[in-house]
């Protein structure tokens, strides 16, 4: 603990743990599933709806801003995943997003009817993969690999690879600079889910050559239960991606209520219905946690938490084996354990004050967020995770009944 | 006003006003496009913004309730549409909900192409039908009438009939059995958008034999501005629907995170991504205005507002053409007029306390919200208005500028 101490004390991030409001009393190793609340939120929240909505009413569209909200939110994220402001568009799920994105890059390679993906992909990007699939017929067909078969996959027959940067389960993180070229080198499109990159580790969209991306507002950004999500076209294709999803907000001039639709010049094409403002306005206080934050930082101090974890846990309880990659440079901002109680540990540890997660069929999951923890919390939560392990606390039946949510 | 205060004396509505947080000094017309916040909401979202979500972190999706929260604000829309509560599904846009509907009616007449729909319905619906005809390529068209000649035009091709039951400008209301009715002897589907219904008078989906609808909850539901939106399936539908947005909160079992999707057994295979929780809580709370009332006293006294509203300023206002029908039965919950100047003339409106709004091209629009609106009222909104054409008070520059948001 005492080297946790001395770590904690030069931690050039430390300061930014004022800027959530942080429940007492525990230890949160579940920013990948849902982030904190962000300090100053909720008093911002109270003056959308008294002041914007209750004052204002319609006039908020104007008057406060609304009408550019997405924009604004989206131009905040841009930064964050190294985007050009331009290329980001934010609304709606990350799943809807994802039919966005895919069906426009299929449009893009009419001759090739494949979608490739990871078979170990969050399955909403799958499913809904699958249901283009199924909604264009005409031989569309999802095919799966897995990370290891990948690149042997993609043929002259795949229009686009859809993959997620960071294996939600495993935390094992794909290169995407080398598979995107890969990718291109076949000439498909490379379709990079964001879910668990942003906010958690710099994020290089342009850098990298990705052509389309789509990523979530409530993990790592903290905008919420549920926040509006984004997407990413590369500049250099916005202009000849015609939306499936066209609508009002999409359009070039929304308030000229024409007959014929016609999309707007750029980015805000893929913009579809009304956005959800209170929880747009969330997300958009919720990134302003991010200011001033050098990415690189946080980048360096996950990879020391992941490390200090991942050692106190395998020498405090050999029963857990590692799922996530020992290589840094291989993984995402979490660390897994596999166990084949996994479920019965997790409602243990959540029940002891330290709460991660579970997911089907036997991970332990445990997200790292640099902004709100300190070195000290992951020494105290592989303890308490010791002694959940040591006195079997997980071995009741309270702690075996499945929740609706795991 | 001697009459209406008369009226106000008897009304049996008047006291749901204190369900609602009305800004001082403001007569508020544009019900029909933003509702207003209901009283106590504010101190809910205060609620779930620093309890359920700042201290119950991801367990809100569990102890709070937010994996059940769309079906159950789905339970208080049904019981407003004349729907079965298993017929209703809540979440994302009414855009994107007009793409679930439409893509599943096609899917359940794959032998015809058309999609036919009212050339003056509210754009985002024809331009969904359009990007869907276009994704799906194969003969898809849409094809457009206009309600005179809507009847005429539905032949043995047409698959789908998407109507808004009240037009946005006019306030012109459909018929929705009698036209269902046509829609079905013609062997196509019925799609009724509740935009400008749900909310506003009593609706009756199952009894009208409609085949699908959506609509919004931002309007006359008071939701809070960009609400999410619902959609129905009649109960004789559901189960041969296959989602063309499949995703992981429509799945079967969303948290066995298995690789191949398998549609939830009812209508929560209509479910797409993680719902946006924060807005979702302030249309439930929102919701809740409407406990006890009966939706017949609603329309009873829209038809009063509307009818004193036309005859107040038919006789103050002689320059202003109503291009609203005349006949109760024929209209929705509003009122509209026709000015040239329109834009001008009500941006004066506002500037001297009556909102209203304006569609283009010449449209002054006026939403009659019996919950929250007195007789008195509307005569002093005739009286505002009547000044602002006599005294010519939009006749200035500063008026004419057009806003972003109209």
């Amino acid at each position: 603990m005492a080297r946790a101490d001395e770590a904690d004390r030069l931690d050039p991030l430390k300061a930014f743990r004022e800027r959530f409001a942080l429940p007492e009393g525990v230890i949160y190793l579940d920013g990948n599933s849902l982030g904190v609340l962000p300090a100053g939120l909720s008093a911002h929240m109270k003056d959308v709806v008294e002041q914007q909505w209750g004052e204002r009413l319609v006039r908020g569209w104007n008057d406060a801003g609304w009408i550019d909200l997405p924009a604004r939110v989206a131009g905040k994220i841009a930064r964050l995943v190294g985007a050009k402001k331009d290329s980001v568009a934010v609304g709606d799920s990350t799943t809807i997003n994802v039919f966005k994105v895919l069906s426009a890059a299929l449009s893009l390679r009419p001759d090739r009817r494949v979608i490739l993906s990871d078979r170990n992909n969050f399955p909403t990007d799958l499913y809904v993969a699958d249901g283009l699939a199924r909604l264009l017929g005409q031989g569309y067909e999802l095919k799966l690999a897995t990370a290891d078969e990948m690149e042997d996959a993609i043929d002259e027959n795949v229009a686009a690879v859809l993959l997620t940067e960071v294996d939600y389960r495993t935390g094992r993180r794909y290169d995407m600079a080398a598979m995107t070229k890969h990718i291109h080198d076949k000439g498909a499109l490379a379709i990079w889910d964001l879910c668990h990159s942003a906010g958690a580790f710099p994020v290089h969209l342009d850098a990298a050559g990705a052509d389309f991306a789509i990523g979530c507002g409530y993990k790592y950004l903290n905008g919420g239960p549920g926040a509006p999500a984004f997407l990413y076209i590369a500049e250099r294709h916005v202009a000849h991606v015609a939306p499936a999803l066209s609508g009002w907000m999409g359009h070039q001039t929304p308030f000229a209520f024409t007959e014929n639709y016609t999309p707007a010049d750029g980015i805000a094409r893929m913009m579809v219905g009304t956005p959800p403002i209170l929880s747009m306005s969330s997300l958009d206080r919720a990134l302003d946690a991010f200011d001033g934050v050098d990415m690189a930082l946080v980048r360096e101090k996950s990879q020391q938490l992941c490390d200090r974890f991942i050692a106190e846990v395998e020498q405090r309880c050999p029963e857990l084996e590692l799922a996530t990659p020992r290589d840094h440079d291989q993984r995402g901002s979490q660390v897994s354990f596999r166990h084949p109680e996994g479920y019965a540990v997790m409602q243990a540890l959540i029940a002891n004050g330290v709460i991660g997660d579970f997911r089907a069929p036997d991970i332990l999951r445990f997200g790292m967020t640099p902004l709100y923890l300190s070195h000290a919390d992951i020494v105290t939560a592989a303890e308490i995770l010791e002694r959940v392990m040591r006195e079997r606390l997980w071995d009741q039946e309270i702690y075996r009944k499945r929740a609706k949510v795991t």
